[in-house]
């Protein structure tokens, strides 16, 4: 099963990371590369935090606390404690170990490396040999607004628990963003596949295919384009994405996240519990593969993973 | 035992420390201020860290690891460890908890305080009732000559655990810093007395004594002026203070120490295994004090603060 070119994964944090981790174990490293959402990057108490990066880095360090499926196994929370005896900001979790990937970032960003070079130096000090791309080099802040305001969307997400009823997004500099060089460089040559993980559409995904021309861009380079829906049986596995569409006006269902993509995907892999939809994304044009796609243990990581590489191969000699 | 005016300590780390401790047992936090070193202040992983300012209030909040004398007790250091997992700087010891202060100080000054407010709001949030008055607002940093070249003071200090010879020091920013304006009010007013704590006359003391004119403004300002003696029995009982006078060609002795203060201090406190200097130090026209001055248990603190406010008295008397 060889093909030209590389699997180029978008991703966003928990379920991106559990897509991707299987990918490393179905293609080797040279064989695809992640582009990470830093939509939701924000500075907290000084530090510069890429939560999304993050998660996709203690992932495949194999760090990542699997329970929670971000931040740190082992984590102990002793700084956070301290800092709320000195009456500081405590609504976001830093945990002592994970602060160590804060405080390094911000020092190397402010010594003058841009976020690709400091995503690589962490990657690999931390043995992760699978490539991850920032999606861009620059600041985009994403704000959801809601029926009661515009939030910071880390104020939306952690500090409100998601709470706010949202009305539609705003993504501050992502119309002076530019991919980062790597992502332009990949783009340059003919790829084997553009995967959209199993990530919310519209704070993950949607930051990185409106950057520049990015979505035409891939389109173009991209032989297949795929994606998994994040929405299984109405429900989101995990994250606000089902709540959002409801709110939105939109059916949660897989149907609504296929229509989202369509124009730039060939395909999409749903659940088996969705496998109703199916006559009904395909009247969007759009392929489908019925599996099981809720990912609890490594093995179904692999197995989704692998399918994904099925379906590429597939969609590719339609 | 009443007296006009407050009485000021000026203060290093660790020994400045347990004196304030044991002051502010003799005296109310309304008869006495501390005014701290920071010219080892320094900005490490881009965190702004004020080790004398710190031991102080951790030392008053009760929450020094009183076995080290600096630093937090039942600290943690996951994110040290985590920080080498990166291959960040590790030399510098940072607690999990010790983080916080660092971290919510960088924040506040970044957000426009000035050190004197961020000291004030941080001490206050530990339920510090004691003044704490940085010596000022202004950036000043202390760099140690020695045969090897400059170091910074960490570097000497913490890096190079106070290995190489000493040669001089140099005190950059110190010749534009300012007195703060608690320090200056402070010294609009006639006070009852100057306590030099036995701290690093070098790096501790002077750096204070040489901003501006402080060292004659105090001298006008207090009607008493003392000072302990940190070294006893030709060593310091913390820090380099003794292996600095050998290398800079000064016997280490209360004497000496006595001589490096003399035209301001109008009484030294001095050990009782120092006892045959006396006549000595008097002869430089410096009364002496002469008592246990080691401060090992919390009694030791009490009973030398108590010995300087009664020597204080005796010197107002003269």
């Amino acid at each position: 099963m060889t093909s030209d070119g590389k699997v180029c994964v978008l991703s966003g944090g928990v379920g991106g990371a559990k897509l991707v981790l299987g990918m490393s174990r179905v293609l080797n490293s040279e064989e695809f590369v992640v582009v990470a959402n830093t939509g939701d990057d924000f500075v907290h108490l000084g530090l510069h935090v890429s939560p999304d990066i993050d998660t996709l880095v203690y992932t495949l360090a194999g760090l990542v606390d699997e329970e929670r499926g971000w931040g740190l196994k082992d984590e102990t929370w002793n700084f956070l404690g301290a800092l709320k005896d000195l009456g500081g900001e405590t609504w976001f979790n830093l945990g002592d170990k994970d602060l160590a990937m804060h405080v390094e970032r911000t020092k190397q960003l402010r010594s003058g490396c841009n976020l690709s070079q400091v995503t690589k130096n962490l990657s690999s000090a931390l043995g992760v040999k699978i490539t991850i791309f920032p999606m861009t080099d620059s600041p985009v802040e994403t704000t959801v607004e809601t029926d009661g305001g515009p939030l910071a969307f880390q104020h939306y997400f952690v500090r409100d628990k998601c709470n706010p009823k949202v009305t539609g997004f705003k993504f501050k500099g992502l119309d002076k963003a530019r991919p980062t060089d790597d992502i332009n460089k990949f783009n340059g040559e003919k790829q084997r596949a553009l995967l959209i993980a199993p990530s919310n559409p519209f704070v993950s995904i949607d930051p990185i295919l409106h950057i520049s021309n990015l979505k035409e861009t891939f389109k173009e380079s991209c032989r297949v384009k795929l994606a998994v829906s994040p929405i299984v049986g109405g429900i989101a596995i995990k994250g606000p994405a089902a709540k959002m569409m409801t709110e939105l006006g939109i059916p949660s269902t897989a149907t609504e996240v296929a229509r989202h993509y369509s124009g730039l995907i060939d395909g999409i892999v749903i659940d088996e519990v969705d496998g109703e939809q199916v006559r009904q994304i395909e009247s969007l044009g759009i392929k489908t593969f019925v599996t099981k796609t809720v990912m609890s243990t490594i093995d179904d990581k692999i197995g989704l993973a692998a399918e994904c590489i099925e379906f590429i191969d597939y969609l590719a000699r339609k």
